[in-house]
């Protein structure tokens, strides 16, 4: 039976993918640090025989050979999801050795494994932040050059650099998918996610980092797993895919956000901005980023940044009890 | 006074870079952990007050902190020149480890303890491995996306996304020099040395990985220090300088390569020739590298790809004897 290994698959973007590779008919061998994520995240599908949890740190050769070991056992181990990273950027930015660690490392010892255990097929959760700020130019997929701004962007653009190497060495196929900001529950960081719980903690006033003019695209989870699922059906000439994914509008500002959250979560608080629209060193402030690709292919998202923002507010303020 | 640190400084490249600053009247603290570098090929400068020689490996967090430290008490650290790398392309596709630690992981210490002693300026050895295999397009410094094919051209990318981040946050001022295939002595490694050897070592025939139509352009190293040096002497707008570094014509083949080598070292001896036009995993068989961006700020080479190559045959001969 055709086994999928979801590294860091105990969070945001694997619990939203588990179901669906279950749909398939696979067995899923979830494999997570529990840094970020939470076993809670994926508690609903871990009574299903067909799925196995294993707590390991990916970041380290004996625990990530024993993981493979372990799967090899349970089922044909076809193919790797790469989700494990550092999703604090800022934190990152702090201490070089958090994204190192986290989103490095874990690529670079996947590859080892997949290597020495023959499985041919890597998914890689890169990110748009590849691309650093590259100012007003519309980022598509042939642009350069690549110069990220955080040390979270340079391990996933070192991580792709990794992956396709391997390609040319050993992998079979390689889908690189250069995520947007992407919104849905389970939520464990974000923009939305910091609104309602600052709303929960002090009511009156909603403090926003920035002068909230800031404007990014927003994609919702559920779009984000069908579109990987669409990429990866596709049969492609070489060996590598590299695509953005992401909704086909300009975006909404964090200004409209907080403005939603309010709405939803505590009608009549005042919101507060700061100044500049840079929120941290790291973060690109205004973003152009092209999708003409995987629209080329027939994919479009069932919701645009505006319906996936109000959705993603309602549905993390369910969440958090709001 | 102000003091360089030259990583794996007693190579190739350091050999020829460190007069030049010397001719500045700087201090220079070469470190090199002796793995492909020595202490031969820059005997002569060691006897200068002004020059130090650290063996460490840079790696190595604590010995890499341990040379800023030494260098502090020396003179002002106002840059780093980063030259340290595996250089043996094969090698680092056979194990992931090898480049890993030489190029990416020294990337990142430097980065490291640059920041912790305030040094502003990074200029970085990286390489035209980090295009990867593009076809028959135009290698320049805004195409993408850079999909490198070999763990070497992967790590060099991969510390270019490094400097990239540590620019926006901490460094003054970043160069990622790309290398082409550069020539001269002291040689360690290359197909120049390797006919030369072969040739030695049996002197009726050389034989020649692939099928010599290969076509590469290649720079002397002369002419590779003048261009770093140049593109150090501009200012920018930004904080990051790319720039590839090569000859402006289209390069020769390995079969005018191997000719050339015979003709100079054993005249008569038989070329035989192997099958199919790359050489080994990782690498390239064709090349069309821009050169305009640096053209466009008034550098040319003294040398082209065939000069270059002739008078490093005849450097190359001499260093080995013959």
């Amino acid at each position: 039976m055709p086994l999928s290994i979801i590294a860091g698959g105990a969070g945001f973007v694997g619990a939203n993918l588990i179901p669906r590779l279950l749909d398939e008919g696979r067995y899923v061998v979830i494999v997570d640090n529990f840094s970020r994520g939470s076993a809670d995240n994926i508690r609903k599908y871990l009574g299903d025989d067909r799925v196995t949890l294993i707590q390991a740190d990916l970041s380290d050769r004996g625990a990530t050979e024993g993981v493979f070991a372990r799967a090899k056992v349970i089922g044909a181990i076809d193919e790797v999801w790469h989700l494990a990273a550092n999703s604090d950027i800022p934190a990152g930015v702090q201490d070089s050795d958090v994204d190192f660690k986290d989103t490095f490392r874990t690529t670079f010892e996947l590859l080892r494994a997949m290597r020495q255990f023959e499985v041919g097929t890597l998914h890689f959760a890169s990110s748009s932040a590849v691309y650093g700020d590259l100012g007003d130019q519309r980022l598509h997929e042939f642009i350069g050059p690549l110069l990220p701004i955080s040390n979270y962007g340079a391990m996933k653009l070192a991580s792709e650099a990794q992956a396709s190497a391997a390609a040319e060495s050993f992998l079979r196929r390689v889908n690189l998918f250069r995520f947007p900001n992407v919104v849905g529950v389970p939520a464990t960081h974000g923009v939305i996610l910091d609104f309602v719980n600052k709303l929960a903690a002090r009511p009156e006033t909603l403090d926003v980092l920035g002068d909230g003019t800031q404007q990014k695209a927003y994609l919702h989870v559920s779009d984000l797993v069908a579109a990987m699922l669409a990429v990866r059906a596709r049969r492609i000439d070489g060996k590598i895919e590299v695509v953005n994914i992401g909704p086909t509008d300009v975006g909404v500002t964090v200004r409209w956000i907080a403005e939603q959250v309010v709405a939803r979560v505590r009608r009549g608080a005042t919101i507060s901005f700061g100044t500049g629209n840079k929120g941290w060193v790291g973060d690109v402030p205004k973003f152009n980023y092209s999708t003409d690709r995987i629209q080329s292919y027939g994919w479009a998202p069932a919701l645009g940044s505006s319906e996936a923002i109000v959705r993603a507010i309602d549905e993390i303020a369910r969440q958090q009890g709001c």
